[in-house]
């Protein structure tokens, strides 16, 4: 058997903690955690579900920002060590191709992503409904916002890290106008990032418990040998509302609209107070991760509780073969999803 | 002022009856509704929400036909006169580019229509969720499916009979997974069929309180010398249901994102036993038209309560001259409808 290994570049400053002893898990959590608390800004009071990259031997991140108006907005933050943030007192400020002002009238959960030279920051905005929002930046001064990629109802947008056969790879999950209680992962190709199509069903909410209402893209997926490493979120319902956990499942790597693992067990569920307590208690939802190709370390960053940043730890040799050890496909997760 | 004309090509052998004496609305009945009852076809207890167009000198049309399952298929349907219609017994065949056989698991609400020398037909298929399908046609015995060109959930998937600037030019409703208590039309385009993107809001539901619950798109735009004349249907809901009204509004020639006049009075609303009295009371839902740029005659075809079809006629003179008499924005229709 050949080794599992991270085919991503090194990042020897990733933020880091051993596992600690007793804990019979493949994903371990910061003991410091939250590392975002509420009121990180003058006028934001809780920053959750955002995302970070590795820029320029340190750490840039595009935070979802609760305004004091309860609206929600992009802002940008910088951090030498991935765990100690600081941020732009004004929102991003976006423009459009042209040039000329272009501002979201809302925005939330972002991803932020580098595809070749290229950062892509794709996000849930108000295009006469929820849908995704996406925009580009080199420099993290000027953000240009391309064309909303798909008619609403649409949320949890997730860029791969890079092409497949010269396109680009998106995940979303369709929605409804309200809060959703269904949903499935679909997977899109585009040339351009003008033109969007060759839409795929990737995954179906679970048969298990956890993820039995609906699932959504998380962190961007990570290339392995073993596939495309995607983290995940998944809901069950409850008589007191929603709780989302933490799923893991391996794509295939030439084409990721086949589910080649998917893990049957959550690998993080809500159990701290800050992921209990909060705006909306019960929520483990990632959005970013880092990785180091040297030494296989993942750092996985999740909102909590709609209130909170959370980060949280795993290898890829654990992941993996945690996922592949507890493998349990859904429905016809394996095949192409053509319709 | 010029003369209000058709931008089409005549048709002289279009279904025809003058206006009735004394009848004051610019859309009349045909006085022989509906033209097609109940148990067409031996398997269909239901055919409705259908689309025609001119075929070598006569007519053909697909055909939404309830089987006796309940589950909704496509059928072909031929006719010398527009009126009187024969069917295939065995609904249409669909396979994918590979010539492989590739049946929809349901299709209802079809539109056919004709860009340049190819027959598209868009229809509401099962895409893990109701989506738009696409199939083209060139002699009705060939129907090869092409990508489904929206992630769900979407429905009233209606094609422009021309491109515009070398794009093809697609309205849909995004909707939810249930009956969608809302909805809006949407303009999208696509230089391929293959990939689409430039997503604009055309139309919102209407502050007039017959189209005030939704609105989608009906029978393909029609152009004329003051733009694209489309009929649509308004929904309102009541304490016992939907009532489906046809709206029409013309859009900009150039860009049809940009609506140039609506139309606050519905300009057919259920009144007739065949719309009152079916599977789904209350439903007026145009689908298709046919036209003669000679005389400036409009027929149009419209599902009647889930149960018959019914036509009915106008001229682009009474109904663009009703349109602009009756004119009324609502929101922001005369904006190209980006956020």
């Amino acid at each position: 058997m050949t080794e599992i290994k991270l085919l991503v570049e090194e990042l020897n400053n990733i933020p880091w903690q051993d596992k600690p002893e007793g804990w019979e898990r493949p994903v371990w959590r910061y003991t410091q955690n939250p590392i975002i608390d509420r009121n990180p800004l003058k006028n934001v009071a809780r920053i959750f579900n955002s995302a970070v990259v590795p820029y320029q031997g340190e750490f840039i991140g595009v935070f979802r920002g609760e305004t004091l108006t309860g609206i929600p907005y992009l802002y940008l933050g910088y951090s030498k060590d991935g765990i100690n943030w600081h941020y732009e007192e004004e929102k991003i400020h976006f423009v459009d191709q042209e040039g000329n002002d272009f501002m979201p009238k809302y925005a939330y959960d972002p991803r932020l992503i580098k595809v070749e030279d290229m950062y892509y920051i794709i996000w849930c905005t108000d295009f006469y409904g929820a849908a995704l929002g996406l925009a580009k930046t080199t420099d993290f001064k000027t953000f240009v916002r391309l064309d909303n990629p798909f008619l609403p109802f649409n949320r949890n947008g997730v860029f791969f890290p890079k092409k497949i056969n010269n396109r680009f790879i998106l995940l979303s999950r369709p929605s409804d106008s309200g809060h959703t209680p269904f949903g499935d992962i679909f997977i899109s190709e585009s040339p351009d990032l003008e033109f969007w199509g060759k839409h795929r069903h990737l995954m179906t909410k679970g048969t298990n418990w956890w993820e039995s209402l609906k699932i959504g893209g998380g962190a961007a997926p990570i290339e392995t040998t073993e596939g495309w490493l995607l983290f995940y979120h998944g809901v069950t319902g409850t008589c007191n509302g929603y709780v989302y956990s933490m799923g893991a499942a391996i794509l295939d790597n030439e084409n990721p609209s086949i589910v080649k693992y998917r893990c049957q067990n959550f690998i993080l569920t809500p159990e701290e107070w800050y992921e209990e307590r909060g705006f909306v208690g019960n929520v483990i939802f990632p959005c970013a991760t880092l990785q180091d190709g040297a030494t296989g370390r993942i750092a996985i960053y999740y909102g909590a509780a709609d209130s909170y940043v959370g980060l949280a730890f795993t290898t890829v040799k654990e992941i993996v073969s945690y996922i592949k050890a507890n493998h349990s496909i859904v429905g016809d997760d394996e095949e192409i999803g053509i319709r």
